[in-house]
């Protein structure tokens, strides 16, 4: 099955907004599957619509369609549909009920504008939405469909997960399968983690491998594919344990995990606690962690001692060792840290100390130098780490940097240098 | 002048990444007065890529390419160009002295790889890229235009500003003129603001002013036409003013300025000092604060004060205030960012304390229940909030909201409520 994405809205062309939906329903088509072959934006504008419809239909068994479904009088995307298909709007008593719902349950009252939502094209097939007013669409001609959803994300994508994933995957006639699983890494680059995995070709048999960076750590997508569901998954399970085998300590989590959120269950299932004192990154790993609910489970206090006075007065650095080695250094990094857990009674203290930029640099002290320490009890782990000159991205990986340390730290995964 | 934005890349049509490329180009060639047709995404695929060139360049005076300029097997624009126009592939001296200097500056050496980079189609100028080594290409074919340029947006965006737009300007003949202004406005609703700007097509008189909602306030975008460029820019700062008049004490600034780099401008300008006591955002607030360069002028200290023991035991915060009015109240943030105050030797003290969600709602304190208070040596000012039901979301509009008020404190706005 072949698809085209086709956006409709004005403020997709002037920059207004990020055409986020793309995005999102490429992703989902794809593991079901649906080759994506282009996507196109286009303005609130009958002719461009229709001229859009003939040329997308035309070449594609799916066409799946977001925006211009809304009450308001630039919203034509509706109306388009019955020109296109020759129908008519015909009342959904079903669709009504639930645009009754909606008002009601808001305490508000419905008006002949939102009343108008429930008609719907007598070719198509309405889609419940249970997070807005403006019904779906559903249109099959012959062997092609076009499907029409909202353009607002959180409508669209409750819709897709609900009603049209599950609706397109009964209609697919799956010759071959495949599955597509995400591992996610941290705290390795791209060519090294490479390297690792050895032989590469032995390794993925068949299978295919994606390596994908960003600056918080690089993601893996496997993809294999195969003559029934139960062979995909068998295969998948097992690459994703011969990756672990070179490179599992570099595996935080899979899928839709998050750094914290992996950090957070441990620590919960632990009945541990952590303190963070931060320098550079000013907040931003308290914030993170603070993401996650239920972290007031594992997480009383948190400081940003941003001046050396601070350092001294809150956290216990001494004088002398600011004075001797800079307040960026592995050894103010080891004594804030310490400082922090002691003060906080939490099991484990971490802190960070760097140079963010722009400004700030010296000759021996450049852009982008950090030092993290987390300690508990017993042990004291300090590295030095070197980021770039932005400003905001030395923020994130800094933090990106010392949760992994923290991550690694709780289950024991010790630095080979 | 209309224009098609065409982006090229498997990676766009499978959800890997988000098109950011086509909000940037779509807002500069706004700015311009180029009318931006359609924009599409095909994949790295010979037969796409010269369909969608004819297609799009039929209907279009100017065609922006992004993507697959770059120096592997599966960057094919450049040959696509070559085929398109029927022309060949010549070395430019120009560019390849610059894709050697950047090798040079990075102590790498030249591989043949790189040095193919250097080829252009004849029937191109190339466009310097100084931020990476592939150029991009720039084709006048009779009236039409159609530009290449690499996928990697600062590559891309440094070559738009630098090269791209100036040049594009040039070519317009202009018979009207345009301008565009953002004014950035928040705590105040959508709907309040328009009936504060009262009789609206008396304010603006022909010009054009669209309400741009977002969780962190409303962006007003002004648009004014006019036959010359001084006309317009006096009509925009006269219909600024008048706004101004009716809704300015809710405008924080202008164009891409931040909440926070506003509020930072500020304290550094009177040498004032804050810090902040954070339950319920957990440190987004500072995070923000040390966004801007040169934080460190303004703030020393921030403190994460998650649970009540650390409340009453960093920040002074009384045991039987907590136990009579639960720690989610307008008494414990008025203790709280007192408390900061003090310890911290700062001339402003602020605090949050609320309920995120998912969990910790109660009959009486609903989820999105938040208390902000920002004092000083003289006045305390402490206010109620209520917000949704998204943790996440919660945190940043407590973040915008304090820092909203800290604005207003530095600026003398106070409340009529």
């Amino acid at each position: 099955m072949k698809a085209h994405i086709l956006t409709i809205g004005d403020e997709l062309l002037i920059g207004q907004v990020l055409n986020t939906n793309v995005a999102y329903i490429g992703e989902k088509l794809t593991r079901l599957q649906i080759k994506v072959n282009s996507t196109s934006a286009i303005p609130d504008d009958e002719e461009s619509i229709l001229r859009e419809f003939k040329r997308t239909l035309a070449s594609n068994d799916l066409v799946l369609v977001t925006g211009g479904l809304g009450p308001t009088h630039d919203d034509i995307t509706r109306k388009c549909i019955v020109e296109y298909f020759e129908t008519e709007l015909v009342e959904d008593p079903e669709i009504l009920s639930d645009v009754n719902a909606f008002f009601e349950a808001r305490g508000r009252t419905l008006t002949l504008t939102n009343r108008l939502q429930a008609l719907v094209p007598r070719i198509a097939t309405p889609i419940r939405n249970l997070k807005g007013t403006a019904p779906g669409l559903w249109i099959e001609k012959g062997k092609k469909q076009i499907i029409c959803l909202p353009g607002v994300p959180f409508e669209m994508k409750y819709m897709m997960d609900n009603f049209i994933l599950p609706k397109l995957e009964e209609k697919l006639e799956h010759k071959t399968f495949m599955a597509i699983r995400y591992l996610l890494t941290t705290g390795i680059a791209e060519s090294t983690l490479f390297d690792q995995l050895g032989n590469i070709e032995e390794l993925l048999n068949g299978a295919k491998l994606a390596f994908l960076p960003s600056p918080y750590g690089v993601r893996l997508r496997l993809t294999v594919e195969g003559t029934s569901e139960k062979i995909v998954h068998e295969k998948i399970d097992e690459l994703e344990q011969k990756i672990r085998v070179h490179a599992g300590r570099y595996i935080f989590g899979t899928e839709d995990d998050t750094l914290e959120g992996v950090i957070a269950k441990l620590l919960i299932e632990r009945g541990l606690k952590v303190a963070v004192a931060e320098s550079c990154t000013g907040g931003l790993i308290n914030h993170r962690l603070t993401n996650i609910s239920g972290s007031s489970h594992f997480l009383d206090i948190g400081i940003v001692a941003y001046s050396d006075n601070i350092k001294i007065k809150m956290l216990n650095v001494k004088k002398e060792v600011i004075r001797k080695y800079g307040s960026v250094s592995l050894e103010v990094a080891r004594q804030m840290s310490d400082g922090i857990r002691i003060i906080s009674g939490a099991n484990i203290g971490i802190s960070v100390t760097g140079i963010m930029g722009p400004t700030g640099a010296t000759p021996t002290k450049p852009l982008g130098l950090v030092y993290i320490s987390v300690c508990d009890e017993w042990v004291c782990r300090a590295k030095v780490f070197r980021f770039g000159d932005d400003r905001l991205l030395n923020k994130e990986r800094t933090s990106q940097a010392a949760l992994e340390m923290l991550r690694r730290h709780l289950l024991g995964i010790y630095d080979d240098d």
